[in-house]
């Protein structure tokens, strides 16, 4: 086990991988959609074995959270929705307005498509897991989604999504959420309710 | 638009890419778990945008279901379950028992990361997605979710999954379905059931 990150090396490496990250949704989204010629996918192919040579030389044996930042918690670079390392996440950005209602805005293109032209019904649940859960978050008590029911109004066309949730009551360490999925023309395409669970710290 | 692809050209494209999205999911875990030198992360860096300058000197306006395959189908490469151009995909690959039940066996590294060392629950959602609706799909007559509903019972940790579906009923171009994920230790970790419509063709 390694040592805790100081806050000075959890903003230095932060920094330094968000933009490798960013090169590489790029790089995700253009290997869908390239019409070159054989010989640059192959030259392509070979620049893609030689990025993952140099960073997998030396590698942590687990994912980032099996290390601590500064606040004694596991490191969430590796979150498949937000992770700051990790090139499938949106990465989606929770903002809170100040009657607990939770957001976020998303640009989804090529790599997040099911039926043609249009979101996958599995990311459309992956965001809303994501945001329902965060009207439960926590800093001492992360939430833990218990059951999530989705109903898929309309299909979700690729481009500019917006998720939001809020909460509909609380019990005794559950929280009951509800949201839904916005297209960019506004219409809802896809409504949420799901319960969220905050297990009791040790006694 | 573009013409339909022969079915040599959509074999001989899929073999190109198969191997450079399978590179990609490599570089994309070695991204989130790498711990070299800040020289060799930048050094990474401009490979990978390299790499995405050449893919990215010729693009598709859209993604690939804008252009049809031989059966005059969309093309599903970019697919962000299965396709076989998208490194996101695990890639997804069912398998049909005699009796209808549909199963998939994954293997979920460091991207597909929520709660520490745990599944993310939304990308439970999405392969539970996608099996389900697989129970339900014609050939001629692609199936899309109508409700899902998920109870999550365990938490699913990283590393070797299986899901698992079958029809419960159907019902005037609905299929009911059930399933469930399970870890590589045996117990269920997420239950689920679905709603899954068959849109009538047109008159």
């Amino acid at each position: 086990m390694t040592r805790d990150l100081t806050p000075d090396e959890k903003r230095h490496s932060e920094a330094l991988y968000a933009p490798v990250a960013a090169a590489l949704r790029e790089l995700i989204d253009v290997t869908i959609r390239s019409d070159v010629d054989d010989a640059d996918v192959r030259r392509a192919q070979a620049l893609i074995e030689e990025a993952a040579g140099l960073l997998g030389s030396r590698l942590d044996p687990g994912p980032p959270s099996s290390r601590s930042g500064p606040d004694g918690r596991p490191l969430t670079w590796g979150n498949v929705a937000f992770g700051v390392r990790n090139a499938i996440a949106f990465p989606l950005q929770i903002e809170r307005a100040e009657n607990g209602r939770v957001t976020t805005d998303l640009n989804l293109g090529a790599p997040y498509e099911g039926p043609a032209g249009h979101l996958h019904g599995g990311i459309s649940a992956l965001i809303l897991d994501h945001v329902l859960s965060a009207t439960a978050h926590r800093p001492e008590a992360p939430a833990f989604t218990g059951t999530l029911t989705l109903r898929y109004v309309a299909p979700t066309p690729l481009g500019r999504v917006r998720a939001e949730a809020w909460t509909d009551r609380e019990e005794r360490g559950k929280t009951f959420a509800v949201g839904h999925l916005l297209d960019a023309a506004g219409p809802v395409t896809v409504r949420a309710e799901g319960v969220f669970i905050r297990p009791r710290p040790p006694q």
